[in-house]
């Protein structure tokens, strides 16, 4: 489930960005968009239903149409409630109706439409059963840009969220490494987030020693001990808005290799944050860092891509990754989070949340980027 | 995300019950089985990724052919340490390269296929177009009773689970109700079902007065006041199987209409779990309960379906609704809960967690249905 929408955003807000996503729509050759409970849904009508089930709740914008919330009948009285209720027309439909022929009212039947990636198999096959001449693409695949480039409001609100994981960072920091287990660390900083304003933590990723050599490792029973690395990385959501930080820090005095890995990852991520302005693709971002760490020596450590975007989930379109020849607008925000990881040993990461500014770029995390060494 | 899987199931129960539900793919004339993280997975194989994302995880199953899991290469180092995966072979893929031609190397290229119902629409349409002449149906229709019959070992970690939620029930009766939120209670019910076990809190609905009278309302600021009704009903999961229970109380002395509202909800509870026996129909116990409200004249008023099953989710096929006409079986399990709900005034629920038996059905709840008066 995704945080609720934030309170500062009105039904004319709402509206508008339907309206800009019926445009985009028609724009990329689509008769329209259908939208799941989800961040699109969140982003688009401020609704969040409290789970996504069987039952189908799905928005329709079409260019030139009302947009129609098709809801079960139960939760219709939740979503008149969303800030954006006002800018659409509910279809409530009731258990034991077939809810794919309320689409079928409001959609183009022989149209091509952008789905939620998130949409349920089983929505997309029940479509698919009644009208049987649409066909579809996932929304990443059509739109990537939907909700990529953000508005003065939106990056307010992500600034805050990296205010807020940078604040917890600098606490953290100041916390007993040694003889501590990974799960502790990972709790005190869920608790940290928490207390500075997040309404949810989606993730605290601490990895010590070898476990920081697993990208994806959250934490552990592992009790760290003097002489680790630890990669801490967390975030979730603030006011509906995202924050993703890593810092890799020492728990005493490291080792010169540590130091040298650890320089050649914070060059690579300056290297990727300056590669950073409009016009240019997202895989240069990627190419940037990557080339750091690959003249360093360590190009076969650098196992995942560099950088992934950031809105109201923590984890989005667009994608710093080769291939992806998007090119950057103002307004987009993503991560750029380079690594080395050496199985068996150890790792490190460092990660900023960067959005595109009009000449460059913008870092909304801003504690140091040197190592950081723990008690 | 659901919960982990439960410690007690070896490698050995994933891979009898892969086999098992690749046997009914094929008794369904199915090709095989296309399972995404979520439940099913959970179940099939013990595997549950931290989160479902844009990255593919696909268990591919089909009758005589090693079970395979498609998982991107870097989470494949949990899946490996999932307690199905030696019953699986592990098919890593890599960023950048495109997932879709994995499943194409181990399934038919012109079979029809169950899919997760939850499973990403934009995994479906990547093996839509990678496999054009494949053909889907979810795993909701086309296997209904994949996780439908439980069994031993899974029945004792449901009633498990619903002692575990009496519990919460038996103290939270104790507590003050008067002057306090529905919120302040909410958090009570939570804190109880992990103090008595629970690992996950799936939802903790407490509809006091008029919103009780909303099946959909979970909590509001609403303080409680004497002569409220109060609908309490909760759940989650416990070992990684699913509680939940709902009673209404009253806040000091019921009047008499309030008295027969519950006695007909009751006696309707009663008529449901009788109706539950091995060959009556799903829907037969839905017509049982519904019978009682209705000859009392409050028929009108019970406007959801009586019952829906519950396992690894607490959400789940069987449902037990009219027009469900699947018979029940053994060791199924599934919530009987009528209720009556009097726009603006106040609503009544009871709902016990109910499993078929060789001739009958067991009650896995057993705290009092007749109406309870708190302070």
């Amino acid at each position: 489930m995704s945080g609720s929408a934030p309170a500062q955003f009105t039904a004319d807000d709402y509206r508008a960005r339907m309206e800009r996503a019926a445009r985009s729509a028609a724009d990329a050759g689509l008769a329209g968009l259908l939208v799941a409970p989800g961040p699109d849904l969140v982003w688009l009508t401020g609704y969040a239903p409290t789970a996504a089930t069987e039952r189908l709740t799905l928005l329709v914008l079409a260019p030139g149409r009302e947009p129609a919330l098709v809801v079960p009948a139960l939760e219709a009285p939740d979503a008149e409630k969303a800030a954006g209720a006002s800018a659409l027309t509910l279809h409530a439909w009731t258990d034991g109706a077939d809810p794919y022929t309320v689409p079928r009212t409001v959609l183009d039947p022989d149209g091509r439409f952008g789905i939620s990636d998130n949409a349920w198999a089983m929505h997309l096959l029940g479509l698919q059963k009644a009208l049987p001449d649409t066909s579809y693409a996932a929304l990443t695949d059509a739109l990537p840009m939907l909700r990529a480039v953000k508005d003065a409001a939106e990056l307010e609100l992500l600034a805050a969220a990296g205010a807020a994981a940078d604040a917890a960072f600098e606490e953290i920091r100041k916390a007993p490494f040694a003889g501590r287990r990974e799960t502790d660390l990972g709790r005190d900083l869920a608790d940290l987030l928490l207390r500075f304003g997040h309404s949810q933590v989606d993730f605290t990723i601490v990895g010590s020693g070898p476990n920081g050599a697993n990208p994806h490792h959250e934490v552990g029973d592992r009790v760290i001990r003097r002489g680790d690395m630890v990669v801490l990385d967390f975030g979730g959501l603030k006011d509906g808005y995202g924050s993703d930080t890593t810092r890799t820090v020492h728990v005493g005095e490291p080792t010169d290799e540590e130091r040298r890995v650890h320089d050649v990852v914070r060059a690579a991520q300056e290297a990727g944050f300056r590669a950073v302005r409009p016009g240019a693709a997202c895989q240069d971002v990627d190419r940037a860092a990557r080339a750091v760490i690959e003249d360093a020596g360590y190009g076969e450590y650098f196992i995942h891509r560099t950088g992934h975007g950031i809105g109201v989930t923590t984890h989005e379109p667009p994608y710093m990754i080769e291939g992806e020849e998007l090119p950057l607008v103002p307004g987009m925000c993503f991560s750029v989070e380079p690594g080395i990881y050496l199985p068996g040993r150890f790792g490190v990461r460092i990660e900023d949340i960067v959005t595109v500014t009009e000449d460059g770029g913008r870092r909304l995390n801003d504690t140091t980027r040197e190592m950081v060494i723990v008690e």
